[in-house]
């Protein structure tokens, strides 16, 4: 499954032929390159020496075959001149950095609506993002091209070349295999079955690795939003096609068959109407892709329309439901709320004071930090995951 | 927390004093006990050698210290006489066999109806098993000393010192904390706050591991029930009170707070009625703890009536739902159904049959093989799990 990226070659090969075991050349070259990474600047030879408990030499033979991948960069005279820019006294030591532009990631988001990507250099550090409009019913080899353009635009609004991305991540929605084909998708027309990972490794000459829209939205707000810190949560994309994604001791819960979550259903149970006639002020159930419509509701309930306000209600009552059935099932610390649903006002109390009622312990219940961004963030750490095992993985 | 058990000492000290360091003496015992333990009949010294990939007279110094233990006996002349009872030529093999019967293991469920305990050797091997009622509106010390009254019968009925125990496991409705104490229990009166792990260590005067009775279930289904083999297991209690227990990854999932699987209050979702007043057949509810009540109903739905059949209806969609919540939620491999409700006519069918219509990707769903012996055997699960870590865990 790894595929034949651009930019440099990946695993770091240092140092070889010094009689050094090839693990433990493979050790060694981790440590100081996680020592770089980590690092805030560039760090002398004695500085890593001391921080990775290697010897001098040793360091040495890793950054020489480090700087032959592209991975590392001797930064000349740096340190040579001091704070006030005068030559200080002494051989200038010379200093080493992570290259983090040595290879780019990429998130993307594969939504019914949209197609939102963003691009990260190797530390994961955000260069851009876009998100474009897609039509509901595009057939998939339309959304696959759309994916690809709206990648391209990016990267080049970034002038960054296709070649130097070293992999992909994808939030989809629908069930995942492990190989990134899609098993079972409702919601994107022509999408169950389509080898999405084995295309979109086609597209961008990397490896990709996808995941459960859901799946990657909740790893997005460990990584970088409102459950950082947290080991078990409970994610909601709260929707009128809900999904949920959960972390449990700081790893994925996918379900023996990668469906855990998948509580579109849960409405059915007890015989209730779907969300989308819930938030119908008609009682014509709105079509759930259809965005005019569900902000329509919003608007006139913001305005006190009555009609709209009691559908908002029931809507968010099922909210309730949808989480407080998740909660009873697994117990989380924490519970998050994204989707455009999120956004509604009062979507969060509700859910805490009903959780309380229902819980023989409550978990805390927080809205999305990322919003929108959640799902293409996820997936920027799927592709951040994948490098950095390749670059710090030792085991085999 | 460890207890000061009866019986031979614990952790095997082998061949002292032999240069070897403590870890790898410690490695080299285990290694040697579990091929006993493993074994059907005594083996002979080359025999666990060979199995072990130990020296002779490492093997030899280790038993020594074993036997030393109480753990391990030699079977004097044993293989000396042939299958036709004549003596063979040459000098007779020494052979040693795991002392199963060095120690004894109790199983307890502490239900609100009745007290169920199980005893059972080193081996894990059943020796007796006994179930008494217990009044619902028992006092917490009344249970407790129900336990210890029932315990001592089955011990006695057996003739098993009580010194004899090495660890107990208890199955108890409620939440429990990882100290044996009862964070929370609504079925059981006085049962909130309750230190069982440290009431029954005293009764005991041995390790006691506590656990939610549908926790216990799961796992004693996995060890010897419907669930042997599966990793990624629902167990559902059903009953007026349901309680769910799941194994995610081969692991019993607790939750962040231990109340996962608590699904009292799912049918308060969408204000559905509770299950006492589901089974109701006068519309007034059950009593949760009133059995005969509820065996009255079951009686009357088995010969047609017809209220009472209607009731049961409702009942056994109630469960369905519960169980479809539970596996969208977390997308198993295999559902159980259990509790007393697990042996209504056809209460398997219908939660397959739904479970094909509400999930993307439906579990095989199968009735208890334990039946009302499931708590009781995964609380002796627990209790073996103990002694085994104690014999054999080798890190540290």
């Amino acid at each position: 499954m790894s595929g034949t990226g651009g930019g440099p070659s990946p695993p770091p090969a240092p140092a070889a032929g010094r009689g050094e075991p090839h693990l433990l050349r493979r050790i060694n070259s981790a440590a100081v390159l996680r020592a770089l990474r980590d690092a805030d600047s560039a760090r002398s030879l004695t500085d890593l020496a001391r921080a990775t408990g290697l010897s001098r030499p040793t360091v040495e033979g890793v950054l020489e075959g480090l700087t032959r991948a592209g991975l590392v960069a001797g930064t000349g005279q740096a340190g040579a001149a001091g704070p006030d820019g005068e030559r200080r006294a002494g051989r200038p030591a010379r200093r080493f950095r992570f290259r983090a532009e040595a290879g780019r990631l990429l998130g993307v988001e594969t939504g019914a609506r949209r197609v939102s990507v963003v691009l990260a250099d190797l530390r994961g550090r955000r260069l851009g993002a876009l998100s474009r409009e897609v039509a509901t019913g595009a057939a998939a080899e339309e959304r696959l091209a759309r994916v690809a353009a709206v990648a391209g635009e990016l990267l080049e609004e970034c002038g960054v070349a296709a070649a130097s991305l070293r992999a992909v991540g994808v939030g989809t929605p629908g069930v995942v295999d492990g190989d990134g084909t899609v098993r079972l998708c409702a919601a994107l027309p022509g999408w169950t079955g389509l080898a999405l990972g084995e295309r979109l490794r086609a597209v961008f000459g990397c490896p990709v690795r996808v995941e459960n829209d859901a799946n990657a939205a909740v790893l997005g707000e460990r990584w970088a939003g409102a459950a950082v810190g947290a080991d078990d949560v409970v994610m909601v994309l709260a929707g009128l096609s809900p999904g949920a994604g959960s972390l449990i001791g700081g790893r994925l819960h996918r379900g023996y068959g990668g469906a855990a979550g998948e509580i579109g259903a849960l409405h059915l149970l007890g015989r209730q109407a779907a969300p989308e006639r819930l938030l119908s002020v008609s009682g014509e159930p709105l079509d759930p892709l259809d965005e005019q419509a569900v902000a329509a509701v919003l608007a006139a309930a913001r305005e006190g329309e009555r009609g709209a306000s009691a559908a908002v209600a029931r809507f968010v009552e099922r909210v309730v439901h949808d989480v407080a059935a998740l909660v009873l099932a697994l117990d989380p610390e924490l519970v998050v709320i994204g989707g455009w649903a999120a956004g509604l006002d009062g979507v969060v109390a509700p859910v805490a004071r009903e959780l309380e009622r229902y819980c023989l312990r409550a978990p805390r219940v927080v809205a999305s930090a990322l919003g929108d961004a959640a799902v293409a963030t996820g997936a920027l750490r799927l592709a951040l995951d994948r490098v950095e095992a390749e670059l710090f993985a030792v085991a085999d």
